[in-house]
């Protein structure tokens, strides 16, 4: 069975994009070079992404960017070549590189998508995808990246889950720049 | 002058209350006993509360019942004792023991209250205060407790504050039961 991990950077007040859509407060990093290895680390591992449409569009339109590829070279080629997937009924063509559309229900298709043999997924950002999966046991993982920002306004993760899920802590690791990595699982 | 500090307990997806006003999430220590010592360690010290009318209506419905003093009997003592301070233009009256009502200009009347002699004064929850006193250069500290919860809906911190205060973690303690205690400073 594949993992299934939902990552999410993430400000102090909840929300992994501000109210315009920008994530890019969560990829100043520069100022930390043992943070730069972890996020570099992280980005070799192998597996596929999945997201919902509006994460989707809104890092379709930076990573392929060369705004990105300066900014955050490792992370953005890594981004670009990674296969990804997309759920949703409305969005005409997944046209990002390596990109398939997928419009069938969510939590049968994951389940399939589990079940075969491969490498690990996450879901990156999308929260209500998160949010849909998670009432039916099937995110392994919850890994977050708490950033000292104040965002003030924007989307939360987890928008509209209503089962209050038990977590446990499994990990924390603060750095330097301030940035905390913490890792959850589901409570048995 | 005295030291403001927010204080806040939050959810992984940044509420400090439920939809519904629920904040009992945040209280749910007994499994801990190093966590319990730090709380019990927490509510010994002096100062002064700050409130807006929001969550003070909320605790002062919450601490002063005998639910309260069996579920968390040393906070619950503390909470009624401490000085409290409501900024509110709507409430008629302050009943909850030891609370006062101001109503003046805001900004104002802490800048004043901090610049008497006396002890630390912590914002407790109070979402629209820590908005509108961050961007004046107010608060000193924000301590945060989040919580290894997903509520999926409610209150997040700082709400509509807009100008993205710069913030440098200064402490991160986790604690066995999946609780961590963050303290931020502004970047100078």
């Amino acid at each position: 069975m594949r993992k299934l991990i939902a990552f999410n950077n993430v400000t102090l007040d909840g929300y992994f994009t501000g109210a315009d859509g920008d994530f890019r407060w969560a990829h100043d990093d520069s100022d930390d070079p043992e943070f730069s290895a972890f996020v570099a680390e992280n980005a070799r591992g192998g597996g596929e992404l999945l997201f919902g449409r509006i994460t989707y569009e809104l890092m379709a339109a930076y990573w392929p960017t060369e705004m990105a590829m300066k900014n955050d070279p490792v992370v953005a080629e890594r981004m670009n070549k990674m296969p990804k997937i997309v759920f949703s009924r409305t969005l005409g063509e997944a046209s990002w590189s390596n990109s398939r559309l997928m419009n069938g229900d969510l939590a049968s298709e994951v389940r399939r998508i589990k079940n075969a043999s491969g490498e690990g997924i996450a879901i990156l950002g999308s929260g209500s995808i998160v949010a849909q999966l998670a009432p039916h046991g099937l995110i392994d993982e919850y890994q977050l990246v708490l950033n000292p920002v104040i965002l003030g306004g924007g989307r939360t993760m987890f928008e509209g889950l209503n089962n209050r899920p038990k977590l446990k802590l499994t990990q924390s690791r603060s750095f330097n720049n301030g940035k905390i990595f913490l890792r959850y699982a589901p409570a048995s």
